[in-house]
């Protein structure tokens, strides 16, 4: 079984009869409770907690953690203008919709500059960016200190796919799976992605569908469709003793490189070997080239990322191939391939027009079909 | 570049008027042949001539050569009946079709137990296997020592194509591939070759597709037709820009998983980094377990044999996925894939009716219903 990034998974999972009483209580944004989730069940090992400023500032420069080790996204508490004053040493609860989800022990109050962030992290600071808007709503103050994350995972939709590190590791284990590809996404699966992860498994054990379940941009397809579409197609168009499907509890960041990165890490704290990163794997918009999410794993050596990253281009149904290909396969025109905008196929489906089955399957036209018409 | 295996690529070819004169003559066999001139130009890498007795009993039980470097299977020169006697310390002249090929400085004249290199090798003594018919045409005397071959591949055919391991190496530096994946083969290219094919080309620089072109047995489809379905099929359906067709000069041994290691290694030598593994690689009859010769990868280091296997089920057009699978990829059943036995497609040519495309592309399966016309 691969090592947990950092080389030891954490839990910092308790149960509400383990809070403290009587102590201050802090707002969670969405991205926060997320992030408080993610880190309580291991998903972000070796992070304890929210980070301090001598890890974020490494990380906004450096994509490492201050003792080395690669990370490339702050993982950050701020402070809200409505809740009360707090100081290092404080024990809190942190809550998100009236709802106490874990606790907090402060180490740190720092300040941080979040256009430098943007800069740094995203890439950009226009405005038009959800990562930027996502920033300029945060008081530039954060709060870091070790977490604890109550278990609430009954409370969350899709519990029965909500499996945590120890428990995706536990599952391959017992299926005897030793090389388990893992698949990010946040849309649903058009045949170009049916045709990556086919490829990839047709070289390792397993397949980890692995969507994206936390707070994702209000145009997204919500993931109660999206998991419909996952279900509907691996019954449907996978062996069921290769694949498992599970969510990913986490948000959506639309930082293209550095997100393919922190996508790919997390996974590997999930216990699997390979990463599929596609075309303008995170992105948003125009603000990363294609192939930007697949040139910054150069940046470190093959041990410190020890997953493996699957790199692959756009696929298409080709008409002269007869099948799936890529432009690295098919030596074809685009006059042969089956191409729709993201923009074209929304579109058809608003007007009740099925997309082709070279480019999706007609089962899951039909669930987004339905979804488009409520 | 991938380091040859065991580290120098040999280059032990002369030009005819470095012939020495006044020296016995040895006469080849058609396997020898191949075998003189795949060490010569040092397609067998760390070998410089016909293996001695250690080397020889080394490899036959152990599959590693005296100083431990991994070798699957003997290259070794027989003495004839008709030909002169000589003695250890000669140089003798090694002709073929009575034209002379190189030279050997003879090292050790040895007895081998032949049935016991058939089935130590082989796996088997059966008489209708065509390497123990092959080993029951010899003396069971073998000389070795170093050689020097003729480069003639200017009167052998498919000129263009026969690539020595440093021309290879030079083409994919050219190219700028820094992974290359080889495809053996001594067939034409179905369908489920071109899937496996390009399945590894969406993961790697290049594919070189390296057909053996030395002895094979009777009923094999001969070079000349097969080089013509790879040029055809390299035209219409591979980017010509991550593709090379070259020859593989060497003689079958119908030895199974031991060949698969052979042609692994070789293929390192040529400056590939992976090598596709299918089903009953290098296979005849029921002699080897349908992924004998994929298992038996395992008995080695990653270090040892350094260039990657790439191990794939068999593959099939399925109707219910609509496009190529394996038994990995595709859960339907055996009634929704296309499948045709090679006996069925030989019956269906020599009948003049074309396979279904989603057996064999029509350009392909055209030469060989004219080819079976013949």
């Amino acid at each position: 079984m691969i090592q947990p990034h950092g080389g030891k998974l954490v839990n910092r999972m308790i149960t509400e009869d383990q809070l403290p009483g009587n102590v201050s209580v802090l707002t969670l944004n969405e991205r926060e409770k997320n992030d408080l989730e993610m880190i309580g069940c291991g998903a972000m090992s070796p992070l304890e907690g929210f980070m301090t400023g001598t890890d974020y500032n490494s990380v906004v420069k450096n994509m490492r953690l201050e003792n080395g080790i690669v990370w490339s996204l702050p993982v950050v508490f701020s402070q809200k203008k409505e809740d009360p004053q707090v100081a290092a040493g404080d024990t809190v609860a942190l809550t998100y919709n009236n709802r106490i989800r874990g606790i907090m022990e402060i180490e740190e109050i720092f300040t941080a500059d979040l256009m430098l962030e943007a800069i740094e992290t995203l890439l950009t600071d226009d405005n038009a960016h959800p990562g930027v808007q996502y920033l300029k709503t945060l008081s530039g103050t954060y709060i870091g200190g070790k977490i604890s994350a109550i278990d609430l995972r009954d409370e969350e939709p899709f519990r029965e796919h909500r499996l945590i590190p120890e428990e995706t590791r536990a599952l391959f284990k017992e299926k005897g799976w030793k090389s388990i590809v893992a698949f990010q996404t946040r849309n649903p699966i058009h045949r170009a992605h049916e045709y990556l992860q086919k490829v990839s498994l047709e070289m390792v054990d397993g397949l980890l569908i692995h969507p994206l379940v936390g707070a994702t941009k209000a145009d997204d397809i919500p993931a109660d469709v999206r998991m419909k579409c996952y279900e509907t197609i691996l019954e449907k168009y996978y062996p069921s003793d290769r694949t498992a499907l599970s969510v990913f509890p986490a948000a959506m960041r639309y930082a293209g490189p550095r997100e393919a990165i922190f996508h790919a890490l997390l996974r590997k704290n999930y216990g699997c070997t390979h990463f599929i990163v596609g075309r303008d794997h995170a992105g948003v918009g125009d603000y990363y080239g294609t192939f930007d999410a697949q040139v910054i794993f150069d940046k470190f050596t093959e041990e410190e990322i020890d997953i493996i990253p699957l790199k692959f281009e756009h696929a298409f149904f080709c008409n002269k191939c007869g099948g799936m290909a890529t432009a690295r396969t098919c030596p074809h025109t685009g006059a042969d391939r089956v191409f729709l905008s993201g923009k074209k196929v929304r579109a058809m489906l608003i007007d009740g027009i099925l997309p082709p089955p070279e480019f999706t399957r007609p089962e899951i036209a039909q669930i987004l079909m339905e979804a488009a018409a409520k």
